[in-house]
């Protein structure tokens, strides 16, 4: 029996690839059997190309993009990695080149973070490339971050350096210099705190991830509390101290930990950062009002921009 | 704080989809508690406008058919389904109407087949419509229906009819004529068999579903059990007798299930059919030798066609 183009490139690029649950990819379906006393975590994300990431962008870094974005998710409810789905609708132009580098980052990434593909669809498009990737993970039962439980009084956190997704994207347009391609680096593959969120259980209020804007996400985290945020613009871990602060603040792409934390738990959240490795700064804090979010310079101004952040979206 | 335009979208269309699990499509991902006992099913299928199905295809049925299809992967499974999770790429003239019309089919088939959204991202593309979905079941453990199995001497059976999803693609192109509708009823709108999926764990030993052509597909479930296949044209449920039968059992869409069962399991078979108020058909037999489908007609002569089956797939 003949089989058409599709499924030679199914073995050839994606097999390799799958793991336990994803019956080599030559079934209907995965089948998997969940842990004991876990919940199951899940998440979804699309990119379009010449949306989402530029049209030249390597191979090697668009899957391992898209994957980080999506373990990104898990990280902010303190999820643990189990597996993805991905489905790729490829231009009629694609080579087998471009395919290799592209499976050959997801399997380097897969192998860092410890999960595996479970299965997928490969299609073809008259338009752009379009990855949509689904992923799967675990937390145990009751101990899952949510973004509901900031109160007024806590204390607002956030990981690592705010700003640098932005400031990639700027580089791989031209815009701005990056000798040592730092920022470029962290707009392709951002680094997901899937350890920091796992170390936050039961000491983070409430979690997510920055991906829109810091101010813009934090709204969110207002919403969902049904308070106001304060934060100190001289306070926020900035990545390049020589750029624009308020870009920085308002750009997207940063994939951070934004999280509350009563101010009694600031010693178990400094803590969680060094048992992460990851470095943990307090912004500012929640206080009593309708959700808003305030953005003040060292003098205490407010300075919060018009536009707290950005979107890709429709 | 003012949220760009995705939010009210997401909220306006999508979270009326979403279920338990979903926190209401507002938290960084969804969390579900797994039934005990149970396995895990996941599938993944994405479709392209002008790919995968017509550009000016009605909206209330475009998301039908991406879950029904996914369904279908369950319904090869023998699993239940549990919910979904759906990216959509929009090209930017995609219009309120449009988005509305494709939400209230999404719904009407969520109540009809008991599972909810679980969440999703909803982007922008310069390019085609493109819808990309992933399937979560559950299904006993160790009862999954599986590809493999098949041996010399069981019987070859398949689910309703045969041809209906080709001759409604034909219908669509106005291609042909389709006065009552039936056949592009049926191309738009597949019948996952969840209920004889179901039914026929420990009868079937082998399960597929139709999606890619009859005889293709029962090359894979040949390559899966190591062995060859006899069809008999004239045993062949066809949707429509008065069309071209080679058509049909090579054109795709059907989603039909394809399964084997030994010969003395034919009753149980049966029964399987009758409790799911599904027609099943014996079209054939599992034979020794390398994988190989053979298609007979009346007489008993080999008429194979070269080409099995087709595929929309890069």
């Amino acid at each position: 029996v003949t089989l058409p183009p599709e499924f030679a490139l199914i073995a050839r690029h994606w097999r390799p690839l799958a793991g336990e649950g994803a019956l080599d990819l030559a079934d209907d379906a995965a089948l998997l059997t969940p842990p004991a006393g876990c919940q199951l975590v899940l998440a979804a994300d699309a990119m379009v190309a010449g949306v989402h990431f530029l049209p030249d962008d390597p191979p090697e870094t668009l899957g391992r993009k898209l994957l980080r974005v999506n373990l990104s998710d898990l990280a902010a409810m303190g999820a643990d990695p189990l597996g993805y789905l991905m489905t790729i609708a490829l231009p009629q132009a694609t080579t087998e080149a471009w395919l290799g580098g592209f499976a050959q980052g997801l399997a380097e990434d897969q192998r860092g973070f410890g999960l595996h593909a479970l299965g997928g669809d490969t299609v073809s498009t008259p338009g752009p490339l379009t990855l949509s990737l689904t992923i799967l993970g675990t937390v145990p039962t009751g101990q899952a971050l949510r973004r509901a439980g900031a109160r007024p009084g806590d204390d607002i956190w956030v990981s690592g350096a705010i700003g640098g997704g932005w400031l990639g994207l700027r580089a791989a347009r031209g815009e701005i210099a990056d000798p040592e391609g730092r920022s470029l680096a962290r707009y392709r593959t951002p680094e997901p705190r899937l350890a920091l969120g796992r170390a936050l259980r039961g000491v983070a209020r409430a979690a997510m991830d920055v991906s829109d804007g810091l101010l813009q996400d934090l709204g969110h985290l207002c919403r969902a509390g049904g308070c106001a945020a304060e934060v100190e613009l001289p306070l926020v871990p900035l990545f390049d101290a020589a750029q624009d602060p308020l870009a920085q603040v308002t750009g997207g792409d940063d994939y951070e930990l934004l999280f509350a934390a009563l101010p009694d738990a600031a010693d178990r959240v400094a803590a969680a950062g060094r048992a992460s490795g990851t470095q943990v700064t307090r912004i500012g804090r929640f206080i009593a009002g309708p959700a808003r979010v305030a953005l003040r310079d060292a003098t205490g101004q407010d300075i919060t921009p018009q536009r707290l952040g950005w979107s890709h979206r429709a």
